[in-house]
């Protein structure tokens, strides 16, 4: 049990007990959907490490340069009809020993290495600006150069009909390529779309909404450096990766980021002194949570008031201190506004309290 | 006329012709309205620099450490039933010889300095969460470092009654002062929450709502180093500066900031060769567009209308190309959400483009 420290070993230097290889097969990713009746792709116990493939589901806009043989056998062996509720490919899931409903899963994200160097943006049918943009779809593939941690656009083509089927595979003819955004340089960003436990359901839901599981947060900050607190909502928590991005802004208004596959190493760390009603995204700057809600105003109202409750439960602060401390110094950003996954999250930078420690370690 | 450079001179390194002290007195604030009627408190050209004071209107909620003659006289001398429809307190009408409906307003702030280091943050019967406090409305008092550039808090006291009449002088007995946030530091971000041109009206109208006017735009991102940009809508622009704050979050959510008198020191450049449908911020690292509505959702479309606007009209992308960017790279914040000033803005990192010019004079 990793609570149990032995001597001279403080919380934070649980050492894993083994490191494990999970990849992306037809056999142990879940496509579109969450369910708790999936068997795990892979049990370990608290401190081991994951080494895991998490792939995009978006793969298929530029075939040529990010598919390999891999990749190719999930978009091929995988019936399109059965990717459903939702959209993204999920690597796991992951069955913790001793994780039991309303204990956290500690997810400490140490690496995530682009698979290839290509990602596709798609301007979709969801994203913001479709109605002003004459309900066009529009894919722009991109490049990242790993060594600058920059991306720059290769070409870009009108998609053809209506992206509805998830793994649609593009075969673009070069004649249909158009250059796209020259002498454009995007910063790096790499980070998970999706991640998060299994909702206690009776049935599988949707890949696409994020809730309490974690899910479609699509938050940036959740990359190599971070770490995330998701609690748990059945036995062994059942813990999944997937929708990798190289690069998003927040608000990710077209509807997609660029979505390209990441090799993904983490630490799972099972933790019961510590409780957090929403996911919990620890920074080396910031504490982050995240509000959802059927529109921003909704979801903002959620954010703050779970921004009171990290303050108050888990800082100490009274709730007075903690709203004029959130008014004057906690920055809320909008994290997508695709139909059903409105979210909002605020920040605030760790520098502000006087313990130098983890939320939840503070001494 | 600024824009006539001479010989070796860039439109960067525009002289000053001269540099005015503009005081805050009874006779140079209008106290909670814009209005194209107003007298000019000062008259300039194109590329003087103006050293002007703002003042905060809630210098009374702790009047021994934030008056002094020249706040008191404006907090004594002004009729209490003169301040509205708004609350802000605003030095000037600054008149730009030249300046016509139409023509932008460049306004390089450089420099903010507290008057005094001591600031108001109120939890208001106007915040975000005034519902969830039990319509209680609190004063927490903050002390400004201005070595270290950080803000702490002195002491709290619950408002008596409601907070309703703008300037309300407290005086707080010893007695009633609790502590507040004890070993918190908050980090400055000296700033105008409000600052505009007179919008073209027939009545003097409220400074609450921003507007394409600028306005109570409340984003701390407009401080020293930062250039805003607005348009004109009446002869001589009539530009006014009011609502200092020392330090405020994305989203302001408890209805005030730290609000904090400042001394600002700033450069006006009339231009006619340029343009911008909306208030537009150019800091050291990012471009900045703000939309307003009456919820997050209106807000957020209007600025991703904005800066497609930008990226097409200013930065010379293709539409497919800017909607491809904004959605990788921009990222999109709340700057307020009182009713009636909702508002979102989105930044782009100046790096991403190839150029290394301004907003306004890419080359």
């Amino acid at each position: 049990m990793a609570l149990t420290c032995k001597l001279g070993e403080t919380k934070d230097t649980i050492r894993p007990g083994a490191i494990h290889h999970l990849k992306a097969t037809p056999e142990t990713v879940h496509w579109g959907y969450f369910s708790p009746d999936i068997k795990p792709a892979l049990t370990i116990r608290s401190g081991d490490l994951v080494f895991a493939e998490a792939i995009t589901h978006h793969a298929g806009d530029a075939p040529d340069l990010m598919f390999d043989a891999g990749v190719e056998r999930i978009f091929t062996e995988i019936d399109p009809t059965t990717r459903a509720p939702g959209v993204h490919i999920m690597t796991g899931p992951i069955f913790v020993e001793g994780a039991e409903p309303g204990d956290m899963l500690e997810v400490r994200y140490l690496s995530m290495v682009p698979r290839n160097n290509y990602g596709s943006n798609l301007a979709a049918n969801w994203g913001h600006l479709y109605q002003e943009f004459g309900e066009k779809e529009r894919v722009t593939i991109y490049e990242l150069d790993p060594v600058t941690q920059t991306a720059h656009a290769l070409y870009a083509y009108d998609f053809p009909g209506k992206y509805l089927v998830p793994g649609t595979i593009t075969h673009c003819p070069v004649c249909d390529r158009s250059p796209a955004l020259e002498g454009i340089t995007i910063p790096a960003r790499p980070h998970l779309g999706t991640a998060g436990v299994a909702p206690a359901v009776d049935e599988p839901v949707s890949t696409i909404p994020p809730g309490l599981h974690g899910g479609n947060i699509d938050n940036w900050r959740i990359g190599a450096g971070a770490t995330m607190y998701y609690k748990c909502q059945v036995k062994g928590g059942l813990f999944s990766i997937g929708d990798p991005h190289v690069s998003q802004g927040d608000g990710e208004i077209s509807g997609t980021a660029i979505e390209s596959s990441l090799n993904c190493l983490f630490q799972i760390v099972l933790r019961k002194d510590f409780e957090f009603p929403s996911p919990l995204l620890e920074t080396p700057k910031n504490w982050i949570v995240h509000g959802f809600g059927d529109d921003l105003d909704m979801a903002m109202k959620n954010a703050a008031k779970d921004m009171l409750h990290l303050l108050t439960e888990h800082q100490g602060l009274s709730a007075d201190d903690a709203y004029s401390l959130m008014s004057v110094a906690a920055d809320f950003g909008v994290t997508q506004v695709v139909d059903g996954t409105l979210g909002v999250h605020v920040r605030v930078d760790r520098s502000i309290f006087p313990h130098k420690g983890t939320v939840r370690d503070p001494q």
